[in-house]
């Protein structure tokens, strides 16, 4: 663990104390996000210590210039970037002719950071001495509306504690920003016009390339003791900036108060000739409400969210904490409102890593936005694949593949790859699969089938047409092989035959075919419409059934397991347990080859293939999997311990499951990789999310019916979560002693419960 | 072939008629070299077009910054880069106030380079006429001297043909020069002065981070119609950049001659407080022996080379021209008269790739430098890898091996590595067998044994302990193993069992034993000394044992050959004649993964392994891995064709062998691969040298003395070669109908030809 500084806490995160070398921790642990916009956790005011400055906008990206040591044939020349954007929330503070910036000033004293995640906003206060010698006693606080995803609010409080003061606010306006992530150095951002007037001010700018418009926008209102005044500014603009001056001249203990409403208008969903008419109503409509009615709104708003996503454990702060926090960031990250929109592994937190989506959607995130909103949020995360199929069946055409196969990318923004080491980007291919599985999930879960017909049947398609074509017979084996590839377990690269891929891509092929046959005969017409675009003929799909009927599986007699892939057994087989702590974790301390020729694994690979595909293995044979490729995890991916923690659970190893389920739920509050600096994991809280219902919880859907088998952490008193099934509310509370099944719904539900079926009447609960 | 605008000659390279679209490619093949510095054939005048501008010291690196899209543990932060140095080649040439400029003018005519490759000049002469209509005639010579190597000479010669002209030649140094491989735009000079008197300029810089001194001067001298005349100049010195300005008033048809002898002094030949002074007596020297004697004493040390060197070719004139192109640029690029120095991949041709050396030097430059020059030599190559064991020692460690291994790294300029994908740096590691496998070859070759005791010793005990700790014991096979290398078929990555590094390492290990012994016994001194540092235990020499005796090679039964690697035959075996030629090169036409998954060869790779051990398998058995592999193979990389014409030729295949001798010999006169503007592949054309003596004249060292089996391609009506073995000169010339042996020796010679003993009395002729 790199740091516990954090408090715990039921409801929010909190930090006392200033220290300068948690500054860039703290600006991610506590960052905003309202689905449509965020930012880290900068400060208003300068700030001129180590920061890592960071406003982004959902779905505005730039398509940086691609760069590696050595170009490899077929990268794409142009990567999706998340986009720092200009920034609105900088408040700079002159205190006496003096900026107040705490990196500089003579002392900081009770510093306190709170982000109430229950009701969505973040605070700080603070004392501040300054190298003037007069004090000041600053309280701020912010939040980005959940309703209204276009406005922020601010308010910011100085009080002048040993001395009159002449206090100056600067709000400000700037699009002169930078990304810390940037290739060659590029500007990203394209200034078209500033435009001010009393007390508000619009900056257009366009990114460059991809040309979104967007209009960052500020309106300032001013206080002393609580009484609205009115102040005649100064404004400089210039140079991407438009700055107010707000003089004032403030007795000792007066409360000197800025109110600021800012955000984000797009031409994605505006008019871009009506950006700054929009934003002008926006900052209408915040004036009218004011600050605190917002702040109220945005409560209720949150608590909206909570009754829904809630998961609550009692006896074990720490565990509530991360849990909570968790699902708290999920929902500042993405809310279902957007098809365009997907779930970025840093969310709004950092710019690490480019592009927004990766297969975590559907193998992590899915499950839990099903689950917890409206079943169309989930449907909306597939459609965003549906509306990338023509760029994924581009990205194949660019690898050599043909007759609409679609790969899709590692990584994207707009359906382009985003990744760029050739191990990854064309060999880590078992992705596709996660998407085919996605629409499979949905389906089971929701009952839905409409989905395919009307969408997923064309992914299913250009998936399978994808994992024929990279299919080779091998004559040697009489069998079909897929070779080169990169596992899940990232710790392999260029390997042959990994099982979890070749499985995959098998089911792959035989869902798609089974999907035709049942659109055929029920969606007659849908059928007619897509075949008439795929042109799929019978001695394709005899090519499929070719490939699917007579795939390799790399397989141990001696172990009576599946192998990770051929030649595995031919490694050094070290467990983890008997290697030197010193040597840990392996991707620091190791250089890359040795890690590769290593067994070790980064998070699951033959395992992640159980956990897809449970119900097509008995507990006997997921027990040897798991103790044969467990002892060889080093779960250094973020992606890893909720996995295990579901199948430990399973196997009735509770300890296990608990130690993995800590890991996962506070692996950025207590920065187990060292990395929180540089923003949050995002989609693997979704793993967290897992790790409860379905690992502890033990839920399943079975034959369309919800299906529990409850467990609880020794450490643990009591827990509970809700889910959404089928329109149905089910809220199930799990203490030591016993379970109850709480029902909200018109009509009564079935339920397997320990595979005992139970049924619930509306409105009702029933205790097992 | 992408170009035949190379006029065939026996002796020169020679272009006629100006085209802005050859220029940079004739600034690769034109290029000039002494071994101590080259440039690329720029123009002295001014040139406004395309062209890569190139000058290069010797030894003269900087280690530019590691760029890569995804960093990998065990990356070097540096590489070494190939550094263009300051331009003393430079003269602007004005004209009535236009300057000269072939890509501005109104016309070029009469425009012809020669390549002079038996004297070692290049010269130039064109007629253009000017914007303001006057027409110039202009004739330029220049070399690089073989006996002064820090001096170069220029004469240029300007006739106004249609007029008076006011001309005024611009003799300049200029350091404030750019590579084009730069990662980050760093500026790598540092002018620290420029000093000047009446006719002699000089310019200290020196290289930032590695410190390199150098100092770069000229002096000129003018004539019309070859009576010398003094002008006073005028001079601006500014932004590392002297310039002269003589003007002439020249008369229609007066001759205007500038000769400037120029060059570079560095600190690593002398004290870096002299530069001045040394540049200063060079100028002297220069001086007294004017233009003209310099010139005749380059043609007689090009004499002395080629007397040994040169390789006769009757009746194909192409292949003759080849030939000598590439046994001329071997000598421009290395002389051996520096440990210090070694033979880069692109020579003083170009900067790509970084690094000047390679596995190349040992696998297929040594026989070369060895047989045509004195054998100290090829010592001196060998001890540049003595000396940088240190630094193989240390990069091992990097990479987590231990104990005094070694792991030579891929590129090179001082013994760090210069290479930055990890299939590569941390997986191709073949490599150091090569240079066990040099130390070897030079034995079998000279018969001096005492490198060995001296240094060879320690060298060979780096590498044969970074083989035994890099081999696995896999305990499913009961064998050492080699997981995860790439091979010299780089179009195969992290493979595990790659046949010719088992095979190498195997080989390094047994080698090592076998000298370790031999020391022990014979040079018990040596022996204690080396002991007494690398501390080897019998335990360690035990382990070394298990590895060698218990080695693994994949196999394939079926076909009776062993296996490019594990899992080769499961590869979809489409020979290289049954695939499209619209797929070729595969390397421009495929991604990367569609490469790697394929059984697609770029260069011997098992075969590399047959031609380095060929007495340890006998004819059929290489027969059937050339049958086996050479289908498969593209031969996309510099360094194919002339192991399989050597290996052709052996098999009796002539037309097959002649094909692959025109690749090699030709590749970058007639541009096979598309990039000779880059600058040319000096490393391969060793390869060339061996096609013939090895290939076609069959020479091989066996017992202590050569043997002969010579064969002579249909097209050719004689070819001859001289090798100078131990110290004896033989030269060999074969004709369709015999082949005539003739030594030049003061004692009487054995050889074996067509494996009968044959004794040449000396300075005496054998036929056969």
């Amino acid at each position: 663990m790199n740091q516990d500084y954090i408090k715990p806490d039921n409801w929010s995160i909190i930090e006392e104390g200033f220290d300068v070398n948690r500054v860039k921790s703290s600006e991610s642990l506590f960052s905003l996000g309202n689905g449509a916009m965020g930012q880290r956790a900068n400060f208003e005011e300068q700030y001129s210590g180590p920061t890592f400055q960071g406003s982004y906008i959902a779905g505005v990206y730039y398509p940086d210039k691609t760069r590696v040591g050595w170009w490899k044939n077929g990268y794409p020349e142009y990567f999706a970037k998340v986009l720092n954007a200009p920034n609105w929330i900088g408040i700079n503070v002159i205190v006496n002719g003096e900026p107040l910036d705490l990196y500089t000033c003579k002392s900081v004293n009770h510093f306190r950071r709170e982000l109430n995640m229950q009701e969505g906003w973040l605070s700080r206060s603070f004392t501040a001495i300054l190298k003037n010698g007069l004090e000041v006693n600053v309280s701020a606080k912010r939040f980005l509306s959940l309703d209204l995803d276009e406005l922020g609010a601010i308010q910011y409080k100085i009080i002048p504690t040993n001395g009159d003061a002449e206090i100056t606010f600067q709000p400000y306006l700037d699009s002169g920003i930078t990304n810390e992530d940037t290739n060659w150095d590029d500007k990203f951002w394209d200034t078209s016009s500033i435009v001010q007037n009393d007390c508000q001010a619009f900056i257009e700018a366009k990114t460059m390339k991809t040309d979104f418009y967007t209009c960052t926008y500020m309106e300032s209102s001013f206080s002393i003791n609580a009484k609205p005044i009115t102040i005649n500014p100064e404004v400089q603009a210039a140079n991407n900036k438009v700055v107010y001056n707000y003089k004032g001249l403030i007795k000792q203990n007066q409360v000197f108060a800025i109110h600021k409403f800012g955000g984000y208008v797009v031409d994605s969903n505006h008019d871009k000739s009506e950006l700054i008419t929009v934003a002008k109503q926006n900052l209408e409509v915040a004036k009218e409400k004011g600050f605190d009615q917002l702040l109220e709104e945005q409560k209720a708003s949150w608590a909206k969210i909570w009754e829904m996503a809630d998961i609550t454990i009692d006896g074990d702060v720490k565990a509530q904490q991360g849990i909570r926090f968790n699902i708290f960031q999920l929902n500042q990250t993405y809310l279902g409102k957007d098809a365009r929109l997907n779930i970025g592994p840093k969310g709004f937190t950092g710019e690490k890593y480019g592009g927004s989506t990766y297969w975590d959607t559907e193998a992590y995130c899915i499950p839990f936005y099903m689950a917890t909103k409206d079943q169309n949020v989930a449907r909306t995360l597939l459609e965003y694949r549906y509306h990338h199929l023509d760029k994924a069946i581009e990205n194949a055409e660019k690898l050599g593949f043909k007759n609409g196969a679609a790969l899709y990318p590692m990584v994207t923004m707009n359906g382009e790859e985003c990744h760029n080491e050739w191990e990854i980007t064309f060999e880590e291919i078992h992705r596709n699969g996660a998407i085919a599985f996605a629409i499979f999930n949905y389906y089971r879960y929701t009952g839905d089938y409409s989905f395919i017909p009307e969408k997923g049947l064309e992914v299913l398609i250009g998936i399978a047409r994808f994992w024929q074509q990279r299919a080779t017979f091998s004559t040697n084996k009489n069998q079909y092989m897929i070779l080169g590839v990169t596992g899940p377990n990232e710790y392999e690269n260029n390997v042959n035959n990994n099982w979890y891929t070749n499985y995959l891509a098998q089911w792959c092929i035989e869902y798609a075919l089974e999907n035709i046959s049942q659109v055929k005969k029920e969606y007659p017409s849908d059928y007619a419409r897509i075949m008439d675009k795929v042109k799929l003929s019978d001695s394709e799909l005899k090519d499929w059934k070719s490939v699917s009927d007579n795939m390799y599986y790399p397989y141990s007699e001696k172990h009576d397991i599946f192998l990770q892939q051929d030649g595995f057994l031919d490694k050094e087989l070290i467990t983890v347990s008997d290697l030197d702590k010193s040597q840990r974790p392996i991707n620091q301390k190791w250089s890359w080859d040795r890690i590769l020729r290593s067994p070790y694994i980064k998070q699951a690979d033959v395992l992640q293939g159980f956990y897809f595909f449970e119900d097509q293995f008995d507990d006997e044979t997921l027990e040897r999997h798991f103790d044969f490729y467990e002892p060889f995890t080093v779960h250094e991916s973020s992606l890893s311990p909720c996995v295990h923690s579901i199948q430990a659970a399973k196997l009735d190893r509770m300890d296990q499951a608990y130690t993995f389920y800590l890991r996962t739920s506070r692996l950025d509050l207590d920065d187990y990789n060292h990395e929180v600096h540089e923003g949050l994991h995002i989609t693997s809280m979704a793993g967290t999310w897992m790790s409860i219902v379905e690992g502890f919880g033990g839920m399943r859907v079975s034959d369309n019916k919800l299906s529990f088998t409850t467990k609880i952490p020794e450490q643990w008193s009591a827990y509970s979560f809700k889910v959404n099934f089928r329109g149905k509310i089910l809220k199930v509370n799990v203490s030591q002693a016993e379970t109850n099944f709480e029902l909200e719904a018109n009509e009564a539900m079935e339920l397997l419960v320990n595979n005992k079926l139970i049924t619930i009447a509306p409105n009702n609960l029933v205790t097992v």
